[in-house]
């Protein structure tokens, strides 16, 4: 059994690791830290693992973690760039949840986070984790960077595009909702429910740290390009839809089969026949992605659709799709889960 | 007093007009129609009107529309347009709520609305109720055509930049997103609790009827233009937000300045301090759209937002406001309830 | 005109003072105050009151709160005892929206709110403030202690029962429901929508400050009675609905007479028709508490449902009640809202 | 494999079957039917369920109903007893989500449904499908009546006060609480997000169908009772909550004893340590059954708390546990999914 450790664990990240990890069969849950719950028992932080995980959280300084084959940070920023090089130096390997390793340029990083990279001569090793871009290099890595969830939705709605450069790389702006979760498990008037329940809002607009990670992905596969990125905060607990506007290039492009041909093989990514509507719901729990994609009214505008659940493939079961394949397992072990509707 | 019908009184828009109506001190709510409730107290149907409409509905066919100064219309597609040419006949006004008369074209309602228009020699009397566009034509008009709910929103966010011709007209894209009550108060599965709630969808992006409704108004005042619109079911019962997204043909153009200036005798569109993120539930049960505008990083997008109460502004109090231009009263009046946060 | 203080004017009793006062034609807000917030605008932390309200928060200890003719404390226990004596023997009256002055017994106090009571001399000439109830005594009194939101809702539905002895006094149970809301704008994990959206549960099951407040107010008027009282947090943002259970120990009772007769004058009740069954959404924004009450299969136990919206009657819309009757003013000036549904 | 057919697929509790169903290791779905969608693909109404049901919906009258080894009706009331006897006769066994069986009383059927029973000869041999009362008598039936969703509820929450005796017969109340997929999948004009959302109300006050099945299963055990009943609509989808009160007769008891010795071995029922507050979103989707019993301030009346989700052990949860009894499967086979949270 692969040995894993969760650092950050009284989270919405760390608590949707062990619901992923608990009954995975290769895996074990060997300790879960928290400094604010050190000594208590999961289960009494989160009921819904009664049963299921029955550890204590651990404090971070003093849990087992370079005896761990794998750490996961689920942790706030600037957490896993502190103590990622002792564990990788002691030959654990890494995933973070958060942002530390995900620009790869630590000046993009002080821009926009405000502080100086801890680790900047880490960065080279680092890889990105989104495995439908990176699965290779993910297999060898050593330190895995866990894409942003905003950043997974809009990334995998406008890679084919992007790749296949049948779009103008200068018109793309990515209208992305996210439900209250993503903002995490932390005291804060913002997003109690009397102020974000039964109203919308964007946020962010004048620049998320999202934005950046997403050009950079996009860039990688297309070059040069602009980005406008609002997200928004929809009265919803889970879940991500992200709508995707890009001029195209090429007006004779097929756009639903350049969907169909560029996720063909991909466990987790499901392209909806031409005119559906995907809806959050569809993916509440699961590690799928559901696109769709077409032109309206045949014009030069192509729009495209993408859900995912934010706590999952926009965070915990995209981490444990990364371990997956850091060990050789077959990428959907554990990742089974349908999604409940409704 | 003016004496005010209301056709349709068992939607969402009929109650809404009722709440509005009922303390205003310058109307009189004469007769309230349902086919369906016929016979029964409003307030039975409507518990929050107890004490405050004591009328039973009646027959829209023995109702006494006729002796009105004015008929507000809050039915289904299709219905003012066949009752409407008797009752302005008979001098009373009609102020319809729904789609009949908003589009010029008859041509155009053949195609989005899937019938032959019932009057088409009657529209071109019909003024189509933005007072922020059209007060002066409203204030001597006979027939006014009460704009839709997602249009209101969204052309309130992109008339001060057509208007100016300071974007570029075939860039326009509208990502606007609406609670349910904008589906109105007719059983039907897609939008139940169980569906709708905790989950979030586009509709209609293969084309949605306000698209074209959209896309006349701003033509009048800024010639021909293309537009994407893409609305959204968001998991709350009122509100609309509009993100609203278009490039700058003049980048030297101070956004903030143009809006302010734009709106600066409105009393009904408040236009928000640079940076601002308006919120739905800031204009819940109120008349008022808030708007901020602003370009993320000076580059070349501006980003509106538009917020407005779907049922208020964008439905009954809009009406409101056109009924009091209609007769010459304070364009505010029965309008200053303010905003219902949280 | 009255000039009124606010003293915590940053949470949603205070903002929900502000929308009922700002447009009461008797009363003028002199200054509101906010620790947290001195110096900024209201408006820009409650966009709602854009045009409304153009004050700064103020400091409590610096703003003109002596030379105004009431001060409504809108701020946390513990906090009006402190600062209202100082004021009433300046001549100002206060209302307590807070639990301050609700407990006659200063013993009650300690018990439940962990300190002692910093001016027990005081609780005698406060008047608690249920107009239902004490009408007469709040027109001459100096002090008001407005009930609690719970409080209001239960005691109003068991009032009729209790106070015409017609139920066993020691069955009484009270199965109360409120919107988050109610817990306040203060950052907090168990108030977030990712914990508390979508989810149901009990609190205060063990032991609820509201159990002694309520007993209190039942056995003023009959005599000594057993009340298990059970709080949940429901997912929605504003209302209360108390779902009440008694047995009968006159058997013969017409209770829908009872409560018809016990509310006939009372201009904010609204005792519904046998067999309604009162949603909160009724009196959303309103100050009417909502009653039905029948006896399921004609049994022994007497089932009363109450609905109040727990900012409006069971706070900010009770103080303002308050206020008329001390100022001799028409009992529902300013409060005529109509509720907001849907 | 067990060969499982499924009526009504097209409902919530169809659609929970083949979440629940498709990867259960020992049964394969056969065949599942809807009238209203025969012929079109399961996956098409049920996105969530793409890459997992292969299936279209077939028309019951063709289905191959009788070829398999279960028949599972997530119908409406009423199909299954016209539906079952021949199934039986054919040898299949028949589970029924619904409530034709549940009631061995055809007059009591008469009473509350409205309709003469069509099989009033099967009742006998129909066995009432609450493993954790009848876990023996399932295992051997052929014909499983499960219990409805208010009732599984309630009655796992009383039944270890009633079996033991402890709790004064004439003295329960059981005010329960559901999301709106209780009400189910069908055009409802008054369980639309936008009368449902944002609001709290009781439904069924004057008797509600659950009330006698209820009665029927507390008096196999404890003999002649009284019980109040109040189901409420919350504004959630999933969950229900049901907080139960009895008055004890024997004050000596150790509540939290009880209830652990009750349940101790019960694999799907989890007693909470004393002073818990459970929360249905600890059990969403999931088949387990959270308890908390305490008596406040040590008095004469016991509280209990009871959460579970209403689609899994209130209906397809709890049938496939009699589906694994019914087959000699352990208990939980295909039941292992932890709750969502959040």
């Amino acid at each position: 059994m692969i040995q894993a450790g969760i650092v950050g664990g009284s989270g919405y990240g760390g608590a949707e690791l062990m619901r992923l990890l608990a009954p995975h069969p290769d895996v074990a849950i060997r300790t879960v830290t928290s400094r604010g719950d050190a000594g208590t028992p999961v289960a009494e932080t989160f009921p819904h693992l009664r049963g299921v995980v029955e550890l204590d959280f651990e404090d971070p300084q003093q849990a087992p973690l370079a005896d761990c084959d794998v750490v996961l940070f689920a942790t706030p920023n600037g957490v896993a760039m502190e103590a990622a090089p002792a564990l990788l130096d002691a030959g654990v390997r890494v995933i973070d949840l958060a942002a530390d390793f995900r620009l790869t340029d630590p000046e993009l990083w002080r821009r926009w986070y405000g502080t100086d990279h801890a680790c900047p001569e880490r960065l080279a090793e680092a890889v990105y984790g989104l495995p439908e871009l990176n699965r290779e290099a993910i297999q060898s890595a050593r330190l895995v960077a866990n894409p942003g969830c905003h950043v997974t939705a809009v990334t995998l709605g406008l890679l084919p595009l992007v790749g296949a450069g049948v779009v103008q790389p200068d018109s793309l702006i990515a209208d992305s909702k996210s439900g209250t979760s993503g903002a995490g498990r932390r005291a804060s008037v913002g997003t109690l429910m009397a102020e974000a329940g039964e109203s919308l809002r964007a946020y962010g607009v004048a620049g998320h740290r999202h934005q950046p990670e997403i050009r950079q992905v996009l860039e990688w596969v297309g070059g040069p390009l602009e980005l406008t990125f609002v997200p928004h905060l929809v009265p919803m607990v889970r879940g991500i839809e992200a709508t995707l506007y890009a001029r195209l290039a090429k007006l004779e492009t097929d756009v639903q089969a350049l969907f169909e041909s560029a996720y063909a093989d991909e466990p987790f990514v499901d392209v909806m026949p031409a005119g559906s509507q995907p809806e959050t719901r569809s993916v509440r729990g699961s590690n799928v992605c559901r696109l769709a994609a077409l032109r309206p009214g045949n014009g030069e505008t192509v729009v495209v659709q993408s859900v995912i659940d934010n706590l999952v493939k926009g965070a915990a079961g995209q981490a444990v799709q990364n371990l997956n394949l850091l060990f050789g397992l077959p990428e959907t072990r554990g990742l089974e889960g349908i999604g409940l509707m409704p």
